[in-house]
Order: C-alpha cells, then structure tokens, then sequence
C-alpha cells in the first residue's frame, strides 16, 4: 500500500450565481482595488488514499469528489495530485 | 494590459482543528470507504487580474490573499497560475 495525496478543487460552474464571488469582488474598493474582475470561489479538499497504485487510489478520489465533495448540479471539480502523501505534510507550514 | 488568472488555494495551517475536514471523514464510513484520511478543507477562489505583467499581476494576487481571501493566523495560501484570462474561460464546462 502506497499513500497518495491529493486536491480536489471544486468550483461554480460557469453560469451558476456566486455570491461569495460577488462579495470579494464588492470588497475590492475599499482595498484600492480596480484591476481584479472575475472573482468564483470554491471548495478546496485535500486528503490522502492508501491504494496499491495510484490509478486506484484515484478512482476513489473521483467517487468521493462526485458524491460527497461536490454537488454536480451547480459544481465542478477537478482532481490534481499534490505528491506521494509523506513527503507532503508539512507544505506551507513554514510560518508556524 | 494583459489579463492573467490565477487560482488561490487557502487551508488550514497545519495543527488548526478543521471542522469540516472531520465531518467529510465522519461521512467515508457512510460510502463503504476506509483508506482515506488526513481531509483537510479549505477554499479556492479563482480570479483574473488586469496588469502589465505577471509580476505585477501576482503582487495584487498576493495582497488580496492575505488581506481578503484568508486569515493568516490560522490558515495559509498558495498562488497558483492558471493561464492568461481570455483562454481560462470555460474550463472545466465541458458538461452543461
């Protein structure tokens, strides 16, 4: 058994009413802000799989990603391998 | 002026408790899945910036991360580069 990690990115599907989009991008005045348009917020899940290959560990990850992460009415997502799970603990922890 | 869009993927640092990180584990049992764990949840907002040049496009990235789109004391992010704006759009809509 290997341990994988992996991201799944889910976001509005284009189209679908963002309110969390609409509030960023209502907030951006008072940061002085003129050049940024086209704000969507998402989820972001990052987890790791045992699986004998990743293949199957990916396999999971999309049934996870379809039934329980995302709602594929209004959602999209996308599936990104971040790295074999051990050597990615600790990513972005440098400030502590 | 150039348009870039980037991704901005916000979790929770390292040892901060995250709710519902625990309740997407609490629901795997529900599934029938037993090898995934270490779920952490966060967010991922996507927007595109106007600006002359990459590097001046990211150092707006990076303020609105850390002023607007995350709490520093418990949560850290990652700037991602998705593409330049005008061929970013539609990804992922392939199904509507």
């Amino acid at each position: 058994m290997t341990s994988f990690r992996f991201a799944v990115n889910v976001t509005p599907k284009p189209g679908i009413l963002d309110p969390q989009g609409r509030a960023v991008e209502g907030s951006l005045g008072h940061l002085g802000i003129e050049s940024v348009s086209g704000v969507r917020i998402g989820r972001r899940a990052e987890l790791t799989v045992d699986a004998p290959d990743e293949a199957t560990a990916r396999s999971v990850v999309e049934r996870l990603a379809g039934e329980l992460l995302s709602n594929p009415l209004i959602e999209v997502y996308a599936i990104e391998t971040i790295a074999a799970a051990s050597s990615a603990v600790g990513i972005g922890a440098g400030e502590d």
